[in-house]
């Protein structure tokens, strides 16, 4: 019940045990063809250029920024948590110029204050974290897209912690490349890296091919557009995926096996019923924690559905309460980082565990464990308020053992 | 039955559908220094910086060249077929002076040849392919070791398609980086690689880390000394996998599962069990395809254990006949890349696909189909040809359902 990585749906995990086929089996073009199609439902896209990067969701990240800016290029990062200063850290490593405006942990940006930024930089690039799970809140991402629509502005954001348990529209929200990982919302391990490219992306990508073409003009040119990467090079990884099959790396099947069994999952709900059931089961998280009497941090109103940030009460040993959690029941939760580490724990409800029985055995451990180190705590309080928080929900949040829908 | 990647042992298959922990449990780092431990015995060395790195094996190659290599260091490469102009890209890429020195495929370098370039480019690193699938022949390493140390050059090598089922020792040959994948002789999926660096390398590699501590001097000298890649930065991933536990990427827990399992297969059956096993199987596949009249391509006094390249011969359509074992047989070869597409087929024999059953399967469909194509082909003559090479092999090669071994 961490701030993920979390368990795996047992779905995934059996379709990872599947059998290997040749990366040129027709049967192997099938399958990657499949999953850029159920990739395009989730990420609510048109965008042909939606498929896997083979890593981490870091990975899909630094992809996504190696590939769109060349050294020299000025990038717009709007940082709210820990993974805005991955962001920057990443365009710097990539040669960027970049920019940056900084909000106290626990807030987001207004619009304003990120159209401001975005005027007096005049980026390439506006790259921005979605929902950081480091602070449990989300950035709202209405408007920018016109925004850099109208400035000629790439607009990127990172939405591993958020996608398939917060409301998302790629297209919708104007957005040129959106990376993301499995291992919140969508129930699956770390490893593989979904993402998904507009043909305005594309096209800036695929420019940097002019090099290999013989295209550039000088050795100083080649220099200066070439993407960085190779195993990153977002324009060979297109034609990795698209029509011509042409080799880059060996793709990791099985991780492809559960991504794609993820996918499978979220568009067999709905992708709109796995957010509403990520609301559900994370209001009643939220209403659980608040009815023991703990304090929560950030902002409530951008607080992402599947992740909630726990004051740890003063007198309280944090390390020592998830290490009890961890070895007396078997339930694991988080704590955060730099100026949150030891200051909040992180409790999650996402991808397979945001269930009901999940979320109750979680509250109900807490409260023991919490009366075990010495805390004040309502007693029954915090079970009683989530159940009080379904009994207003109007879905239907039975525990099912099979699959999380 | 192609050049890989393959089929997966069915052991760690199952190894990989096991539920993931966080990666920050206990279990978790006993499950990464049970890792490193193994993987010490299958690369065979003491080097404390023994991992995985997250992503395919060319993601491997990566982190090792971007991470020992600042821009405009001098890298010689020695290229014998394709994976050698990967390396060469990827230290371009990098920002290297690339300097190669090149050799007709199926050939390999003498250890003059190499020492000769070595001496007039005087490079920082030596980046050189073990065995390269793309022609079957292995480079020998032996005796480049000393010659590196002795000038002061770091010494890498890709052994990607070799380790496990031909003869390798890390210590012994003084590398000082060595990558590989799980989708060949180590019997798992493509999407983790293992990779080992000595003390040597560490410390180049983790003397790049002056920059974030603000050693270095000048805007200039961050510039050129910092490790282009956040998600490939070798010395986050050694303060990662280390005593630190220092946070980086979220490790892909499943794959770490497979590599684990991989190495347990290995180090059951002991590594110099393995690599005879591969010899046996390779030196039936071998002929066998001779016994049906076959040419084959490449030195075969270099050729790997692992896969050998087959003429395709005169009138015949490789790729027909390779659909029709698709089809028909369930069975999959390669063809090649570059000067060799639609020259050659190569037939794999490795990981578990090193067995005496697959072999024999294998040069009966081939007969077959060969037959039903119109080539020329000695009846019966493959089978017998390979039943003739195990009757004089020493090792038990009865077929085993369990495992490889």
């Amino acid at each position: 019940m961490g701030p993920g990585p979390i368990n795996a749906d047992p779905r995934v995990l059996r379709a990872m045990s599947a059998q290997l086929v040749g990366q040129y089996d027709p049967a192997m073009t099938g399958y990657m063809n499949e999953t850029m199609e159920l990739y395009r439902q989730v990420f609510k896209t048109r965008n042909r250029q939606t498929l896997l990067v083979d890593g981490t969701s870091r990975a899909g990240i630094e992809a996504a920024i190696v590939s769109l800016v060349s050294p020299g290029d000025r990038v717009l990062v709007p940082i709210f948590g820990r993974f805005g200063h991955l962001l920057r850290e990443i365009a710097e490593r990539a040669g960027a110029e970049v920019h940056v405006i900084e909000k106290e942990w626990g807030q987001v940006f207004t619009e304003a204050e990120i159209a401001s930024a975005l005027r007096s930089v005049q980026p390439k690039l506006l790259a921005v974290v979605h929902g950081d799970t480091s602070t449990t809140v989300a950035q709202p991402l209405e408007g920018l897209g016109e925004l850099c629509a109208k400035h000629g502005v790439l607009f990127y954001t990172d939405v591993t912690a958020s996608l398939g348990g917060n409301p998302f529209d790629t297209d919708a929200l104007g957005l040129d490349a959106v990376t993301a990982g499995l291992q919140k919302c969508l129930g699956g391990p770390s490893g593989s890296a979904p993402a998904t490219f507009s043909p305005r992306a594309v096209e800036v990508i695929d420019s940097r091919k002019s090099i290999e073409a013989g295209i550039a003009s000088s050795a100083d040119e080649v220099h200066a557009t070439r993407i960085r990467s190779n195993y990153l090079d977002l324009a060979m990884i297109f034609d990795y995926w698209g029509e011509k099959r042409l080799n880059h790396h060996t793709e990791a099947t099985s991780m492809l096996y559960g991504a794609r069994e993820c996918a499978r999952l979220l568009v067999e709900e709905g992708v709109d019923a796995a957010v509403e059931r990520h609301r559900v089961h994370g209001a009643a998280m939220l209403a659980g924690v608040q009815g023991l009497g703990l304090a929560t941090f950030g902002d409530l109103s951008h607080k992402m559905n599947n992740v909630v940030a726990v004051v740890i009460p003063d007198g309280v040993n944090g390390d020592a309460v998830r290490g009890e959690l961890l070895e007396d029941f078997g339930i694991e939760i988080g704590t955060s980082f730099g100026p949150l580490h030891g200051k909040v724990w992180r409790i999650g409800t996402m991808g397979y565990n945001a269930r009901k029985d999940a979320v109750l055995t979680t509250l109900a451990a807490l409260e023991t464990v919490l009366r075990r180190q010495g805390a004040a705590v309502v007693p029954g309080g915090g079970v009683d308020a989530a159940y009080q928080a379904y009994a207003s929900s109007v879905v239907d949040t039975s525990a099912d053992e099979g699959s999380a829908a």
